[in-house]
């Protein structure tokens, strides 16, 4: 039991969490004078008042997400939170009462409920059908509690405590050990409800076991998941352990952008209470402040329109705009050293977070601090000690290639070792397909992981990878993929005119690797700078190769025959294939094939290298879809039969535009008039680009010592190439 | 030959079409301090000096449109005009020395050249493959040459006018009585080419070939041009007749918004010179100012966006941000009253003709004359008395409605009786699929009309129209549909709350006649207005029915079963139905059935009302499609086999949307409950919509009596119900 003095001394620790008793002042003393903290307050205030006036809504738990019970518990947990800072900045009344009132009617609901009806999840929650999403409602709730504390009688508190926040802590932890003990961003959402609601109560031990997990149980390392990754495979546990895992010591996150965005919620929330209540820990020093890179990279990770690539699993659409990422970028200004930049981030965003950090951006932006956040090319290095290949990030004008050699990416990643994306002022044009699900949306599956989503999205060909003898990459096996991770070979974006990533992979079909590079090169001969995609395939047997390209838009012209099918044939029985229809396909006579087609009003075009009889397959995602799941998007798929080593070149241009006002197109055409193959050993590859203004350009990369300062020289058609690096490109004259 | 006198009398007229010698002086001295003007006038220097740069191509005519030679000639008279302009104003001769080298590399190349050597036009031009883009030059160029008349000798004149403009002129009219002589939206451009050099070089008996056709030579009136359409079934001709004709007296034009955005230029170009050259003719107020009535109407035809419904042969995109419609815009503020609507178009289209027009319009926004030109609901009758049906545009919050009961709309018609399209926001949400062609995107056939644009888009199937046992509207022949039109029965929009367009067609299908009732309710129970479409069936035999409901975006749900097929199948052998893939099928128990879909974010449901043992087809476009010619967009086809007399009846809501970036869904669900039919008689149709919060809505439509003030009294269920006018809406209690 507390006493008086105690009791003082807690109170005047209230609140602490990302609000301080300093901060309240210096808000106070600003309302009126900083627009954006202006503006984003009113808006949260009319959004709280509107909710106040609706009445407090504490249903029995019943739905799935995208369900009435399951929306509305979280727009409870978000308000609640809202509500909190109104209460301090405002100083009104009537906003504590709200939720006071709220939590007091979680407090009589809580202790009578059961496990979740619903019964998908791994780890029910009480108030969600997951404990992930428990966790969420307790890491904002604890937020608003705080921020109530001293509004609240001890009484009150204690039976707030006893009945709901205590009880709620253990049960998402050690009554749902595998959620708690693990490293996976789920878990880390556990961890810092826990953590979050420890440090208001100031209850040491529950701290503890947030920070380093509940010690005295012993998961099965080689127990699953219901998405299939492994619940705690190397017994690492608690918060920091989840700082640890998944970030590289570049700040990337290994599941990929879209749930780095989802998870660096809590790392940052908690971080930033942390340093408040516990400085001496230093969580922002951390790991050589890890958590304030993982800003850095997270926005480095996202197109021109802030709209996050589509790494793993990751729905489209999803941004910096998130309100995630305005915390995130919010603390990562105030506790990572005030860098100018941000600041224009935040600008787009077009809000701050109503507490200590989003004051001082607000007041960062006012005082015209604010420097532009310029995304240049960039290696983010994957794996705990950055040693686990990379996500190579190549721009140039208005295209981005985003190429990935990254580990597996936990239960999210996916079978798509060497693959890439490339977008084009921002929108997408060699795609990724992202996962098959319609987040939170009800109807599709109550806004869960639809099944297609392991049959097609995580499978190899649904990416612009390649794919061996019609099987994923480690046989689709997560126990096989979570085991290996490319290898970068190089990343070299020093030169502006030709940047260059390169990596290998040499697991994921035993006895065959292969190299690819990707190079983005500016060219006064061409409009825009435009894609080489080299990729050299060595196997110990004879395979057959399917490379496929997923365009998006609308197809002009090939330069090849194809014969279009009656109707279209599945193009195969598993790892993907079963979703794929067949609808035309040709049988190339060598030489360079290419692909012109329309999206969004620019033509672009695909010119790849072929060997007589390989085949080429149009083909369109949609078949085995008995509830219209997947988006019907098209592919085209090079196949190499029966072939041991072998050698993929393409290029992808940007080079025109269509006005339907104007109805001018301009530039419709490839500039491209041929790709040659001048030579290919076990030591370089050396292609040749001609234009069609007769101009040539040879690029030679070295395929075995990728060191920046060794010398070579070559000699291919009796012309001598010395050049050092790993690679050359040089205009043939 | 002229006398000094004369020749010094011409040159006092010069210029005269669009500039005048008043319009130039008040354009100098308003330089520099009318903001719309002077950014035009830098954005067109800025063009015409880069184009000077470049020199003067004028290559040997060889291409078909978006090859070389034809979009530099395109190029070339595009900038002559402007290089006119420019010398008028900046009073700089390099544009005038520009303009006459120009053209006297034409004077030396055209009388050498044969007609064009692509074939496909039964119109061939000269320096282009058709008569229609030569028409197109000399319309730009007249105004070119009377732009620098003064600037030339008189010797020059008489070489230009003797070596190119009088044999070009004779060409595309006597060398092309088939082009010229016929009344069609191409011919239009001749006869307004015609006019215009006839202007310039004040050729009486020019003038009157342009505007009363070559009198002496009869057509066969049964023959037909390359795209199908009569060449001159009735014998009208020249500029007078292309005007009564397509244009109805509300100024809808019978092609469609698409095609009149095209026509509006020479029409309305060759109005201003004329007015300017030929007062006396008071062209302007031709057939009640029909022209002037005419850019209404094409305002009022475009979406949110300002991009023109797909009405007919029609490219999606297409706006009034065109070049034509800024002429258009200008010309009938200057000559239609100065009406202040017109200047928030032209704000909108951010530039201005650099002429008197262009300058009346400036100083109309300069002067903040502006006010919004507010589009509502509106009927425009087709028909060159009015009298051949209509366009309805049912307007209501950010839904608006296009339902088509015209003539047939010449030879860009589609068999589409009674359809319609709906967009929300500006984009289509219920598409029509618009034509089958890249407009001058030349890796698509050229940039000209693709043969799937007459075996599918044209085709009733491709529409949201009723089909009867697979066959189009008057067997998809244009010589019987365009003997008829459908009839309008009634359009009320004066009630804001229930909008109503009603039509009857009793000619597509001898022995079969349906109504349509489109109905847009504004309701107090709904978030958002909701479309409600009843369409009767009256048949003497048995038909099978098809009503095909072609939605855009991601099908979320249905409430009914269905079984996807393992492979399409081609669901029919003609009549566009070649071109449709059967994906999956159902059959109804009866009841209401809902399709429930995703688009841009927002969520939408189709709910539609059935009989036991209706069958549903859910269908996609592509099959046939050797080229990949069309976009493979879904459909829902609603089919009642064996049925004489029946009843579709169906509601659209938008009711939701869906943030990628919150992952929040918002009403993802239709608010309707049931939809009944009370009472369905000769006389009367009678509905009942119910929403999901217990709310039921009555639609009573008199079936046989339109007339505003008839009075009506029904019994359904025991109940009376009296009103006033062919509708009724009420809520029941
Ligand atoms: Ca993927
Ligand atoms: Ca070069
Ligand atoms: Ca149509
Ligand atoms: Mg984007
Ligand atoms: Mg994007
Ligand atoms: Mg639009
Ligand atoms: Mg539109």
């Amino acid at each position: 039991t507390n006493s008086e003095a105690d009791t003082m001394a807690q109170e005047s620790d209230h609140p602490s969490l990302i609000l301080t008793k300093q901060g309240i002042k210096d808000i106070r003393a600003n309302l009126g004078k900083v627009p954006i903290f202006d503006e984003s307050l009113e808006a949260t205030k009319s959004e709280v008042d509107a909710e106040i006036e609706l009445g407090i809504q504490v249903p029995i738990p019943k739905d799935y997400s995208g369900g009435y019970t399951h929306e509305r518990h979280k727009r409870n947990h978000l308000i609640m939170q809202k509500a909190g800072v109104l209460y301090q900045i405002l100083n009104d009344e009537k906003y504590a009462r709200y939720i006071k009132d709220m939590l007091f009617a979680y407090a009589e609901l809580y202790p009578t409920l059961p496990p979740h009806p619903q019964t998908r999840s791994y780890a029910r929650g009480k108030i969600f059908w997951q404990c992930l999403n428990d966790s969420n409602w307790l890491v904002y709730t604890s937020q608003a509690y705080d921020c109530i504390y001293n509004y609240l009688t001890e009484e009150e508190r204690n039976t707030l405590e006893t009945e709901l926040f205590r009880p709620f802590a253990d049960y998402i932890s050690i009554g749902n050990p595998k959620f708690f003990n693990r490293v996976h961003n789920h878990s880390t959402w556990g961890n810092v409800a826990v953590g979050m609601i420890a440090l208001v109560m100031e209850d040491v031990s529950l701290l503890q076991r947030a920070l380093y997990g509940i010690k005295d149980i012993r998961l099965d390392p080689n127990e699953k998941d219901n998405d299939g990754g492994y619940i705690n495979k190397d017994g690492k546990i608690g918060f920091f352990a989840n700082l640890d895992e998944p970030f590289s010591p570049d700040g990337y996150f290994t599941e990929g952008p879209y749930y780095q965005r989802y998870a660096s919620y809590p790392f940052l929330i908690f971080a930033q209470a942390l340093q408040n209540k516990k400085p001496e820990l230093q969580v922002f020093q951390y790991k050589d402040s890890v958590l304030i890179k993982s800003v850095n990279a997270l926005i480095n990770l996202s197109d021109v329109d802030g709209e996050f690539f589509l790494l793993n699993d990751a729905q489209k659409g999803m941004s910096y705009d998130s309100r995630y990422l305005v915390s995130a970028v919010d603390i990562a200004y105030k506790f990572g050293g005030n860098k100018p930049e941000l600041l224009s981030i935040a600008e787009k965003q077009g809000n701050v977070t109503l507490d200590d950090a989003g004051l001082a951006v607000a007041l960062g932006i006012k005082n015209g601090k604010t420097k532009p956040f310029i995304k240049k090319s960039i290696e983010l290095a994957d794996g705990a000690n950055g040693d686990e290949g990379a996500v190579g990030i190549l721009r140039s004008g208005d295209l981005e290639l985003v190429f990935k050699y990254t580990a597996h990416g936990l239960s999210h990643g996916h079978f798509d070792k060497l693959s890439y994306s490339l977008f084009d002022e921002g929108d997408e044009v060699v795609q990724d397909y992202g996962l098959a699900r319609f987040v939170n949306i009800e109807q599709k599956g109550g806004g869960n992981y639809l099944k297609e989503n392991k049959t097609w999205a995580k499978q190899t060909i649904a990416h612009n990878a390649l794919v061996q003898n019609e099987t994923s990459h480690f046989e689709g096996k997560y126990d096989l993929g979570s085991q290996h991770h490319s290898e970068r070979y190089f990343f070299d974006s020093e030169n502006e005119s030709v940047q260059v990533a390169s990596a290998k992979e040499v697991n994921a079909y035993p006895g065959t690797k292969w190299q690819r590079t990707m190079v983005l090169i500016e060219d006064p001969d061409y409009e825009n700078p435009y894609v080489l995609d080299v990729m050299r395939v060595e196997a110990e047997k004879a395979n057959q190769y399917d490379l496929p390209f997923y365009y998006l838009g609308q197809m002009m012209q090939t330069n090849f025959e194809y014969s279009k099918l009656e109707v279209p044939e599945i193009l195969g029985k598993s790892n993907g294939y079963q979703h794929l229809y067949k609808e035309a396909s040709a049988v190339s006579k060598g030489g360079n094939l290419k692909l012109n087609w329309l999206l969004n009003n620019k033509f672009y075009s695909y010119t790849f290298v072929t060997a007589k009889n390989d085949e080429i397959l149009l083909a369109r995602i949609g078949a085995n879809d008995p509830e219209y799941n997947l988006r019907t998007d098209p592919t085209l798929i090079l196949r190499k039969k029966n072939t041991k080593n072998t050698l993929f070149v393409s290029t992808i241009e940007s080079h025109g535009t269509y006005s339907p006002v104007s109805e001018f197109a301009v530039n419709a055409y490839s500039n491209i008039k041929n790709i040659e193959v001048l030579l290919d050993s076990e030591d370089y590859t050396a292609v040749q680009i001609d234009t069609n203004n007769e101009k040539s350009d040879i690029f030679i990369i070295s395929n075995q010592n990728s060191d920046k300062d060794a010398a070579h020289k070559l000699n291919i058609e009796n012309k001598e190439y010395t050049w050092k690096g790993p690679y050359l490109l040089v205009e043939k004259n």
